[in-house]
């Protein structure tokens, strides 16, 4: 099981980027290789969301649970149908209070490539190959997570200091 | 000018983070790469220290300024005098309540390389290889330093549960 940790500041108040993280949704207008997203339950404290991503220029799509802690203003999510390569994936979205108008946002991920079948994962990567793509992509996209819930929260609040 | 944000998730509470996160002298104990810390001035918020820290094999020194803000826990850190290869690097260490036994550590670089004098960074790179020297070292220096900060409250969480 492989861990990850990547992190942002966030020249925007917590309130605006849990907003943000909130609104399963709207991820498909902000995150680019995020294609669409079709929430399939709701409920209190939960969500459950259909993504379709563009992972390493592949479509690929996903069922992920959300469970939102408002107070502590994380979202672990879980994914319930895994992507070919993805054997499991889980981790959370982390908003903290720097200062008013500042927040640090952390996303975290661990997961693991799937076990190979005839040898082969998704019919066609060696295990290693599998793990690699996979960290690689996870790398990438939390990157590009980051810095589009970043951009959106900046933009927001330009607008509003415009007003 | 570089920014960079790494982060760790400590299975300890925030006090016992905090409380290592101060006690600069304590430095040389935990992260390898540093092999002595002198205190040289030091009043209410904030410390001036000189730090010997191994940077790419070789033996650095510079003497940096903490500020620490012990409400939000926030330690902001400034070199006064830099490294050979350095122009400007200042940061900032963040430790946050995650739950009761948790705690979120951010650790943050802004840096940029030395300028050259007669087309050499301290006197043999060019101005890109001071810049990828720079940028590596960041980069490693912040996995371990975060790691070490993890695994001494970690052992100090488990003599804790141990008694």
């Amino acid at each position: 099981m492989r861990h990850a940790e990547h992190a942002v500041t966030v020249n925007a108040p917590l309130d605006d980027v849990w907003d943000i993280l909130v609104d399963v949704e709207g991820y498909a207008d902000i995150f680019p290789p995020t294609q669409a997203v079709a929430i399939l339950e709701e409920g209190p404290g939960y969500q459950i969301a259909k993504l379709t991503v563009k992972v390493n220029d592949e479509i690929n799509t996903w069922t992920s649970r959300r469970d939102l802690d408002a107070e502590r203003r994380v979202i672990a999510y879980r994914q319930l149908n895994t992507a070919p390569i993805v054997g499991s994936m889980s981790g959370e979205w982390r908003a903290f209070f720097l200062d008013p108008n500042t927040t640090q946002l952390v996303l975290t991920h661990d997961y693991v490539a799937r076990e190979p079948v005839n040898g082969a994962v998704a019919g066609r990567f060696t295990a290693e190959e599998a793990d690699t793509l996979l960290h690689a992509a996870v790398e990438r996209n939390s990157v590009a997570d980051l810095e589009a819930v970043k951009r959106e929260a900046e933009r927001r609040q330009a607008r509003v200091a415009a007003r």
